[in-house]
């Protein structure tokens, strides 16, 4: 029987690139890293690949690899989003491919203050970026943050929802909130614009934690539409941005069995099963 | 400023339930095992919670959760699929929801020999659910499996493709092909049709395997269209269904200058970077 | 300032290697695999590394990795338990080096029916053998197995316990009994007694099921005496087995306040915290 | 048959408790956390559990777990060690247990600037610390870090190491040097000198990653011992320790065959196998 083909892609995934920019000849033990997981997913004529192992047109996830190393040699790592946009302009020009979708984590570190060339991994959260090129058509720039943990142990309340049948959640106007942030988001002209990409996370990274602090928070929504429209008030490049954020439940631990009191001191902090909440803010 | 809300969700994710079927009168002792984990995700007239804090049209994800367990304990779990149906069918019927996403994770356990209770988890991979509902619309209803880990030591090939600047790679007429395939298919007319969603499961599943052996691969690509074409073919009320599989790389390590030769008898299992290959076949 | 150095060790960890015995004669196309992850650890006179940098004697972690490998080539790998003496044997005959500790973790695959170099990954847990040997001294072999995942959805009870101030648990005689059994053992004379360690493998791990789902529980300690005893009982070459069981704890869900009633059917499978409950049983 | 039972233990583990320390009256709304994961072992008197589920002198798990709270909540969490010393020295009081194996993971946090109860998580590492009593004998103190992870791009040699048949490896003086330091140490007379355990960490880290940045590297070997001993020069207080550092390999990408040269700058961060050196240091 035939059948239709479609969303044909292939690539390779985490290639687990370290770059090193050694220093300049004024300072010449003063390094800069990069350390970056790309993968790459090429997109195109590969129908014969699928129906008769005709590899012609399949440009090996092996050649992929390569290319990531070598274009990072010859052009640098100024920032992931530069890397990814360097690939995407390659891949585009070669046969056979109509469009590539990449993309990049990006892991931080912290020079240690003895040279420059020692350091320390940093931060919690991991930075995303995202590259969609076609051949004949738009490439869209996004980013993205993972893992950034926050807590508030005050200032936070959940109160006037629906009660049903099976309703049991007891009302509260103060809880600890905790939370995850992942967010992404969307770069505008980013391709011709010559945008800073690395200050252009840095202000997005501070606007969310800054929004999560300041916000007293009447629902976990309330502060993620806070988070996102700090974003969009301090990023002008950005045109939309996604919020995904787990409700990390915090119980105060019910001690009165044990004869004690528990004036919002004690908790546990549990795993599963969690809230989950999202929503896309866009100008 | 005043920005556009869209995509707005919450729910509670990864409900652990275990639903246990104690046994029937000629058989008390016979218990069957249900092991899921849940996700539930409302969609609606939320916005009020995210611009005010304003609850009121918020089902708690509390609640959400809970209507698992009492949905599960009034209607039992025929399948994973089943339990959904149910859970889309209670919230659509709610005030304020337009719609809901659902998942559920199965864990498998087979029976041990010396009685009725007594299990063992069983398999690699993870069954997964999905049913997607609108209250004025269409129900949608998927399936999948993630981390079947399967294995050829010969009958793969690789070859016949572009080499340009960056190609380095060997043509290869006999290497190890590895992958961890991840599959999801949709179901047309699941709801009205009755379908047996455990019994189609596991016809898909054999005949991803029996695929993936009986293929002469000449790329992965070639073995994942066979291994979705005889899903297909296998399971009439499939349409579609979505396969990636990362070639998990098996080199052979070059013991020459170790004064050994290695016919093809020892290789080197690589963790990352991976292929990643990717297609969708549908009728 | 002088200090006592101690415990120096190094070695390459997590070698994962696949040995395929490509098929006999009389069957060319019968493959054997043998998926395991080798970590070694050499001891012995290697202070002036740390304390000056010179590795005269440091035997480099690469050359270790190539060893497993080129004695893998040379003489097969009848079980993880010869690969690691044919090891122990190698390195204590080198120089500098004063005994090594080995480890290995096995991955079981099944082979499928449509030919004989198919396979599929099977099982939940993972078996791991370790052998400890010294230069001028004795060689020690141990095996184990972890993740061996069981359940009994009735026949276990937990009443009896102490009260104090802090108690809160409610007796009961009827609850689900789940654990993921991590056990290890240690072999006598196993070098020179020629054992068979698949089988030995297989006995032990067949008599801990056997006894996790025969033993009606009072305690999850009495069932780990049980499955210790049973493995004692099983295999003689086995002088004493360690195990350490988390109690998965599965909780009744309350559906009172839901005007549902719950006759031991539906469960919250919690994950943190769990009981841990640990002996070693000797002959 | 009957066998000897040793090693009798059971208690609670992964209990997770967020302590909140509410402000003081001059600065109410200015919050401390202290967000712990602690894991109780009881010793004792057992047997009668094992062999025929006897239960009377099991104090239960979940009284172990109600315990932490108790205590948390009526002596606070000076320290992640104080809390562990109290909770040795109630369980110690209790009948039928000879002994406790105290353990307690501790993540930080830092307070975001907008007011005193929001805060980020912070750092890559874990600190842990350790508490072993006996009713009737000492009680050892021990903290530790992992997963602190650590890259010289500069700065690090390997040469000189024993070549034999299976040695393939070059020797170099310039690499990259990465690991994530695992390091436990041991308090003297801890309990009685009212040592200030975060001080004592806090040098204790500080003198570690001073280490490594300072010293340049022959060997990791070498690298281990001055950090180990600058812990023992900077912290009078610790009378060993012991560090194990995975050599997180970092090799140059071969660009010859690409037409390019690599001068130091492109290097694949392997994941496996990787070297595992480890020591201890004593006074």
């Amino acid at each position: 029987m035939s059948y239709q083909l479609s969303e044909l892609q292939h690539g390779k995934a985490e290639v687990r690139i370290v770059k090193v920019d050694r220093g300049l000849p004024d300072a010449p033990d003063t390094h800069v890293l990069h350390d970056l997981n790309v993968t790459t997913q090429l997109k195109g004529d590969f129908a014969d690949a699928y129906l008769h192992g005709d590899n012609a047109h399949v440009h090996a996830t092996d050649t992929q690899k390569n290319t990531v190393y070598a274009l990072a040699r010859q052009h640098g790592v100024a920032t992931p989003e530069h890397l990814l946009l360097t690939l995407a302009e390659h891949w585009c020009a070669q046969p056979h491919v109509s469009g590539i979708d990449l993309s990049a984590e990006l892991y931080s570190w912290e020079r240690l203050p003895q040279n420059g060339h020692s350091f320390v991994r940093s931060g919690q959260e991991t930075r995303l970026a995202y590259v969609e090129a076609l051949r004949d058509g738009a490439t869209t720039v996004r980013a993205a943050l993972t893992e950034l943990t926050v807590l508030k142990s005050t200032g936070s309340e959940f109160h006037g929802f629906p009660r049903d049948r099976y309703t049991t959640l007891a009302e509260t106007d103060d809880r600890i909130l905790a939370t995850s942030v992942s967010a992404t988001w969307t770069y505008a002209d980013a391709v011709a614009g010559g945008l800073d990409f690395d200050a252009a996370y840095g202000t997005a990274r501070a606007a969310l934690l800054e929004a999560f602090a300041a916000t007293h928070s009447l629902a976990l929504q309330q502060t993620i539409h806070a988070m996102a429209a700090a974003v969009l008030d301090a990023v002008p490049a950005i045109t939309s941005i996604h919020i995904a954020c787990p409700n990390k439940h915090h119980f105060p631990v019910d001690l009165t069995p044990l004869g004690l009191d528990n004036p919002g001191e004690v908790f546990f902090a549990a795993d599963r099963p969690y809230g989950l909440i999202s929503a896309t803010v866009s100008r």
